[in-house]
């Protein structure tokens, strides 16, 4: 009687859950942030607290708060932003659904590149749109010709995530400037997933609002100022975007539709007083560059990530979820990223302590010289016993 | 090319932003309660703050905040609850929101009974359900001839909300345990809104769980605990619902599918800590006296409310989106009750302090003086004139 979609959906125990429970010496499998969150905000919250305005904001969000994420975008990338192309939101999962819910209609289009976060095909599907999913390529970059190939008069949007969620890769503005060309001949939106942006490390980020009209930037506050549990994030419509007022309205119907009414007061107006605080990421460059060099040298596959905090390495067999359990078999925890649409690898969170990094390596070699030492034809039986 | 529906949702200022937006001595149009944070709560706050974890909760909501959920609920009402019936939300918004998506299918039926909050019809008809109207009675009691005539295999759910807005009338006992025997043989779900359930002065509030087992509670702390921009609630399921665990598979799901990762953490943690407090309503009892007993004594009817922070009054016309017009020309806010399924009257929101209730006496003298010295048949542009 109930919703046989949304049980199906709540009641699927995910791989991540499912490896989340057992015990572990290094539990690499999710990305919160382990950096402290600024101490720029912790004042601001006890600032705020102690004012104690706790009252509705507009469901746009509060005007002072949508100037300061207009200030801190043009900083950032030069662009002239107004406060009406701005709408706070509840993170980048809310952002990412109310933009759906505003601009797509059923039977609508909407192309994914993987490898790619797992939800976004809940999301898409949860607006009744069809999720088409471009295939990974070996470098993880772009996957251009699978969109031109693809991409019809049906594509409502594209989603696209840099610094990517599993690979770590970051997408240049030569690629970003390709899409940008492919999607401006049909008119498609560009939904860019941007929760990464301030985590990458030699690479620049390019922010494709700039790029291309059309675009819907989601971003949210989770990684940057390690408040992933507060919900605090905004879309941010491209200053160049033709329709943008309109599409503002849609994106406060949609909204209301969700029952988002506003996101968190205290936490708009405290990210507003740390406007131009930039998230500490030596901790992270410093876990990618040890894990990285240590996994290469034991003969891992992997594609050194310029950004976010993961890192993806080629499964040592072709079943990347039993690769996976036989790596939590010996206490060390991470994601096959079958789900993430890219079989055949596993996903690192390097969000982790230096410690926890230290201590996981050793655990990746025992696994190494486990599946090394196994004879051509692959004994897992043996092999799990070994590894007990 | 954006999605039609969303627009006109998002682009349709409402009668309360229109009257808002007009320049007034007395604004009595919205639900921020004036009550101060209670101390304990902003306590709570700043030493959480300092602890300065924010990270990720459960998705159903940190389990020992669900745990103190659990204990209040059972010290008010004697229920026993377990954690697993209890999923924490961005407020009362979206604990109605993904309990919709969570039972609804495309096609079903959903009853309201008027007066109602507006926004239930958006999100009934955000999951593809019809909204069906129960019509207000005089006395603005549960219209239960209405919902036997209307109930069918159809109705999936019946939204109540009580102490109501807009009438502040608390249901009692043998309504709610009338409803669940019409409801019981039909065995559609309550969809009980509870923002309110604390605000009563003298009528105890009946907790509809306890009469019917499959109650959904929506819950929000926006008014108890005068934080309505932070957006913290949850979803209590009856301890007596069959398929419970069904249920709260679905909720997770629909609380996945429309883009809530988890309800803010901290504020999670701030009300668990706050377990006991119970709202100051001392304030919202001396307005609603005074501003009752003042209203009546000048001849203008209405139900004197049992609780919630809301008093429906007869409209002195007609037209009384024209009445409350007629009202803001002379500088009191108040909003006309045709969006909440009841014509002819206004709401007054009595959440304010006690000075502003004291100045808008003479208003509502003025504005009632100047309907009965017109003549028999309005003259509007006349009175308009008068009242400018």
């Amino acid at each position: 009687m109930i919703n046989k979609t949304m049980f199906e959906l709540g009641s699927t125990q995910s791989i991540i859950r499912e490896l989340h429970e057992q015990k572990c010496e290094v539990d690499l499998t999710i990305g919160n942030p382990s950096a402290p969150t600024p101490s720029a905000l912790t004042e601001a919250l006890i600032e705020l607290a102690k004012e104690g305005d706790h009252s509705y904001t507009q469901d746009m969000g509060d005007a002072t708060v949508r100037e300061s994420v207009c200030r801190s975008l043009k900083n950032r990338f030069g662009v002239e932003m107004t406060k009406e192309l701005v709408y706070m939101t509840c993170g980048a999962a809310s952002a990412l659904t109310i933009s759906l819910k505003a601009i797509v209609n059923a039977g609508d289009e909407v192309i994914i590149f993987a490898p790619y976060f797992p939800e976004y095909t809940v999301y898409v599907e949860g607006v009744g749109a069809t999720a088409r999913i471009m295939p990974a390529k070996e470098d993880f970059s772009l996957n251009l010709e699978a969109l031109r190939a693809s991409i019809s008069s049906k594509t409502k949007a594209v989603i696209v995530n840099s610094p990517n969620n599993p690979s770590g890769v970051v997408y240049s503005e030569e690629e970003i400037a390709s899409l940008a060309a492919i999607l401006r001949s049909y008119g498609a939106f560009l939904i860019s997933d941007e929760p990464y942006r301030e985590i990458a490390y030699e690479k620049p980020v390019p922010y494709p609002a700039k790029f291309y009209q059309n675009t819907l930037t989601c971003y949210s506050y989770s990684k940057s100022l390690s408040l992933p549990g507060e919900r605090i994030g905004y879309i941010a419509l491209s200053p160049d975007m033709p329709n943008a007022s309109e599409v503002m309205c849609a994106i406060k119907g949609a909204g209301r539709t969700l029952g988002y009414i506003c996101a968190p007061a205290l936490f708009q107006k405290a990210i507003a007083k740390c406007e131009d605080v930039m998230p500490f990421i030596d901790l992270y460059k410093k876990n990618r560059d040890t894990l990285y060099d240590a996994l290469s040298a034991m003969g891992y596959e992997a594609v050194r990530p310029d950004g976010a905090f993961y890192l993806m390495v080629k499964s040592l067999e072709e079943d990347s979820v039993a690769f996976a359990k036989n790596a939590a078999r010996i206490g060390l925890l991470v994601v096959p990223t079958d789900d993430f649409g890219a079989k055949g690898y596993i996903r690192i969170a390097y969000c982790v302590s230096h410690e926890d990094i230290l201590k996981s390596i050793p655990l990746f070699q025992k696994l190494y010289d486990a599946y090394s030492s196994r004879s051509e034809k692959i004994n897992l039986d043996k092999l799990r016993l070994r590894l007990r």
